[in-house]
């Protein structure tokens, strides 16, 4: 007996961001085929949006032999909601601040099966899929870049929860009361206020403010230093700089004790600008964990940088949603 | 056709505490049909405590028609693994501070299917089983008894986590820093030291000694101060058990949101003496929560009350677990 063949060999991601809308399609082993994008917000509506990806995307679909090679599309999208496949009041987005059912309206112009749901989540199916992941049951990708994200997977599943909104770990209160810093999402102390780009960047203005020790960062503008801008001072042995990744490295290892307690996951996987700084970021993080976490949790869980290409990673994320379909 | 017969109606459970042993006969509805109980500290080693174990049992299991009648036996003990079925390192346990296969030798003498886990784990069981979360898919409970611990249900699975130790969200951390109170676990600020039943005693003695205030609690010895005390005096609008109740809520109610965070639960379901205070505790908890919580999780969980009976609920969650045996 030979094995089937199989007939619908790609599946099209749409990473989907404030910026750029960027279309890939890829096969099971995570190999992109063709690409393509267009800009996000050139858009006043959601019809006009669909109809300029429909014309970008049959260009590739005709590269790759036709929709019939295609098995379904995956989008990775700020505020999507994975069961009901709508984009629910996207802040940045000029055509998604209501309720806009985007998986429908791909799937109804494509006719093949959409699903939808968030950037990190779609990371975390991208590790499960193609990445560092395979094979896992129990793990959480945490996403470092403009805001922290997370996308957890528990018995092979990832967490959707009752809305479909679950896991938004960047959001979870490191520092209560007066002290914690405001974030983005309207309230004080989250994870992301410190550990995203933006919270990093504050992170560096503080510890540069405070100490008269020399350092790189001082030649830098100080509203726009980047996490690679202190990647490169800590990698030449900048005191501040190493500072900045101690700080930051202990609230997300100290996070990531209380995400133990929650599912004991068998690795951690650090996703964004943030981690190709590599062990200079990891190993603060995982000093943190290992002084901080509960006995019982001691030693399991392993603390991994993503598996997938940065440049492609997003597209990729959003793809393995589509063979996620049933 | 008519319906097949069910053959074994019953399950066992077993509420194993560290100071007694409780064992209950139950049918599918929850309704104990038998039930008898030992001495857990009364044994130096576990062969002892299973052979008194099951020459108790024998009795009921005579009583309601022989281990013929019996589907399986579940076990609610501290530190139960699910995975392996073993007790691990159990620091109140005279016989179980190794790691103890109990879950094997009750099957091996019973001849039916045994599985365990801990204590609030049985309770999420039970309650999706018999009580309030029946037809939920994502819910946590928490239990608020001598500690602070949790079962999490997500997609209709109780999660264990890679190594079957998951949903310890009594340590997570909500006070960082030294000033964090000193945890049974041995770290500082988690939320079991401050919600447990000594958490509670604590932060009375911490607000009767802070104030001149007049309080009925100021008639009993401090160190002596139980949840039902503050509950008592709270119920006769006692301005200090009531601020013990808001501090003590809003611990829970801030935990409650970072716990959405991650998976969105439809319900947060409270179980213990503590709850037995009703909205004087529950509101303060609720209104912590609808305060704090980020908006796209607003309005949206329930906070409930425990549905099973207090004085049978350990045994009835612990035999949920024998249900639930594939």
């Amino acid at each position: 007996m030979n094995a089937q063949p199989i007939l619908k060999p790609y599946v099209i991601g749409l990473d989907l961001g404030g910026t750029n809308s960027v279309f890939g399609i890829v096969d099971s082993r995570g190999d992109i085929k063709a690409t393509t994008a267009i800009k996000t917000q050139s858009y006043q509506n959601v019809e006009d949006y669909v109809n300029a990806s429909i014309d970008a995307l049959q260009i590739i679909i005709d590269q790759v032999g036709g929709i019939d090679k295609i098995k379904a599309m995956g989008i990775g999208a700020p505020n999507a909601n994975y069961y009901s496949g709508c984009i629910e009041k996207a802040p940045n987005l000029v055509w998604g601040k209501g309720i806009v059912p985007l998986a429908k309206m791909f799937s109804d112009r494509l006719g093949i099966p959409v699903a939808m749901t968030n950037d990190a989540n779609a990371a975390a199916i991208g590790e499960m899929t193609y990445g560092v992941a395979r094979g896992m049951k129990n793990f959480i990708v945490i996403t470092l870049g403009t805001g922290v994200g997370s996308g957890i997977v528990i018995n092979g599943q990832l967490v959707y929860g009752s809305d479909g909104m679950a896991g938004e770990l960047g959001h979870v209160t490191m520092v209560r009361g007066k002290e914690g810093r405001l974030c983005g999402c309207g309230r004080t102390g989250c994870l992301e206020a410190y550990c995203s780009a933006t919270g990093v960047a504050r992170t560096a203005r503080e510890i540069l403010s405070k100490s008269e020790e020399p350092s790189l960062l001082r030649e830098l503008n100080p509203e726009e230093i980047t996490s690679l801008d202190v990647s490169i001072a800590a990698g030449k042995g900048d005191k501040i700089a190493n500072e900045i990744f101690e700080f930051t490295g202990k609230m997300l290892g100290e996070a990531c004790c209380d995400f133990a307690a929650f599912c004991s996951p068998e690795a951690f996987i650090f996703f964004g600008g943030l981690v190709k700084a590599g062990d200079l970021i990891m190993n603060p993080i995982k000093n943190a964990y290992n002084a901080h976490v509960q006995n019982i949790f001691k030693g399991k869980a392993q603390f991994l940088i993503s598996g997938l290409d940065g440049a492609s990673a997003a597209v990729l994320g959003a793809s393995a949603i589509g063979w996620d379909i049933q």
